[in-house]
């Protein structure tokens, strides 16, 4: 539970401005518990100076990690949570017992307008439900989605894909405020003026896929005459790394089971690698000259880097970052935080989308 | 339409004797054309002495082709089919005009038993809407599927994965059957005594999915009593290439989507390691030190030795090979076949599914 005269205690110590960032997070959601958060704000206070922390969570864990990290003195409002949810807690159950933990304080400060973004390392499950009870979901939104980046062949280096698993299904309209949704983040997220919008099926002819999908279609291409976005239509899974599209819809049953077939499949290839490289003396060699070469590769596709779901369609922005993130996973997730506060991401995000209906243009 | 004057002459030139295997080819399939099914004919005759094949479609196409390749001499059967399938037909229509066609034709050598398997590389939809009219449903199987072998950290260097596009929904008892069906598979056609069946899902937790998939894993708990199967239950995206199963069961959808995503991350990933080995003078020259060990692991994850989806659920054997295989990957397709029918996996198979209900073991 968030004490008044603890908060009190903390603000006193913490040095802000008007124009900092302030990022709240869960720091005691992760795998690797609080240690690898506080590791992660560390990071993103060294590389961002305007940037301020609400950390919640256990403070008799927290104030001792936070004091030996000189780059975040005066950055960190601590708050005490008693309690915090569990990586297995059922989503229900989270919603109904999880008042006074660190994962719905985080929140909280989002609702109560003191922090810009929530960040959390914590059940996915139990962030949407708790963020749909205390932020609501925005006006129009049936289903929110949660949008990730994904490496690909664009100039950015990443499409966007949702929904990676907030709900396991999607009808027709669901998919059309995805589309929505997700374009306006690759344009103010990602800076693409005209997204190329694309959604997820098992072919690209139009007679392909489930019911709903082909509905999806025609609710689509209506909405997208008007230019500021384009609809490509159908593709296919080899296309999320592509260059013919910025944004994938998809279901979040899909999407989920996408996101982790690419991660699967990459973890393969790098153990696949590291073995082809250690074969013969010849191969050892070889792997001494392609160090830097192999390093470079490694950070393009590190999936730590790219960590960060960002929840869309609620009042607020919540980001949820992997569960075994490490301080850089972390500082990614914060990273993304930091970037759309900046952008004043939220707002526009549900501008865009109330006025989708009257088939207004993104602010 | 298959001529009878043809076939008795073509007959007559064939040598062939009890033992032999027999694979029917539709040779007009692929978007690379006949030039890539004969040279895959021509690998695979090269490897397998008893190997013999029907091969359907245009002769005054198939039979200069054909007779370029002495290891073909005496070993194949050309049967004139006037007219083909195209990758964009719709399946209804290719149901309804499809009679004559190279690709009816060669899944009637399966249905007439002059041929043990049917390899095409052509349109899926159509090939498995033809096979199912001509062939029928095996008894007690609703949903036929596709099973293909991804590569993993098995020591088989496969697991089996369906379905991997047959029909882009399944409902409970379906994916019961696919369980039955996979291991089935697994175990005649990867010889794992004793498979691990994994249901593909969002997460590992009883209570997370969709409806059908909870129920599916009630019904493959109460079948799976016997302990010729273990079954491990849900898994996700990232076990795909794992250890953990050996046979993965999913919708149709989600397989396809699956597939796809794993090949175009695999080709994503190989281009920038292309890109990073030219990137310094240092890194080319650990490319060549290397050469022999990438070459190792291009083979390991090359997606054209991996190259054919078994339909299941039918009373013979269809081997989907992908519609832009080269010789390469049309030879893989064949050889599946072929090693299939040695084992004589489809009658295993058949009697497998329809012992299924009175909890019978496999053959």
């Amino acid at each position: 539970m968030t004490n008044d005269i603890d908060r009190v205690g903390a603000n006193s110590v913490i040095n802000k401005s008007e124009s900092d960032i302030v990022i709240s997070v869960d720091a005691m959601g992760g795998d690797r518990g609080a240690v690898a958060v506080v590791g992660g704000l560390h990071k993103s206070a060294s590389a961002n100076p305007d940037i301020r922390f609400i950390v919640h969570g256990d403070e008799t864990v927290l104030k001792p990690l936070i004091a030996k990290r000189k780059s975040l003195t005066g950055k960190c409002d601590i708050r005490h949570a008693e309690s915090s949810i569990n990586m297995n807690d059922k989503p229900s159950l989270a919603m109904r017992n999880g008042k006074g933990t660190s994962m719905w304080n985080a929140i909280d400060s989002v609702k109560n307008k003191e922090a810009a973004v929530t960040v959390s390392c914590g059940n996915t499950g139990a962030l949407m439900a708790i963020s749909m009870l205390r932020l609501r979901k925005a006006p129009g939104v049936y289903r929110p989605a949660i949008a990730v980046l994904w490496p690909s062949r664009n100039p950015s280096g990443f499409n966007v894909v949702l929904d990676m698993g907030a709900d396991v299904r999607a009808d027709a309209p669901d998919l059309l405020k995805y589309a929505l949704m997700g374009a306006s983040y690759a344009r103010n997220g990602l800076g693409i003026e005209t997204p190329r919008v694309g959604l997820l099926n098992v072919g690209t002819e139009e007679h392909k896929g489930r019911t709903e999908l082909k509905e999806a279609h025609e609710l689509i291409t209506e909405s997208f005459s008007s230019n500021e976005y384009e609809f490509v239509g159908f593709i296919e899974g080899s296309d999320l790394p592509s260059n013919k599209v910025d944004v994938i819809v998809t279901d979040g049953f899909t999407g989920n089971v996408a996101l982790k077939t690419g991660e699967g499949t990459a973890n393969l290839i790098s153990d696949l690698l590291k073995e082809a490289f250690r074969h013969t003396p010849f191969s050892r060699i070889g792997a001494l000259f392609s160090y830097t070469a192999m390093q470079r590769l490694k950070k393009r596709i590190d999936p730590r880097r790219v960590n960060g779901g960002v929840f869309l369609g609620l009042n607020g922005t919540v980001i949820k970052s992997h569960g075994d993130a490490d301080a850089t996973g972390v500082a990614a997730a914060i990273q993304l935080g930091y970037q759309l506060a900046k952008l004043g991401f939220s707002e526009k995000l549900a501008a865009r989308v109330a006025s989708a209906a009257a088939g207004g243009e993104d602010t």
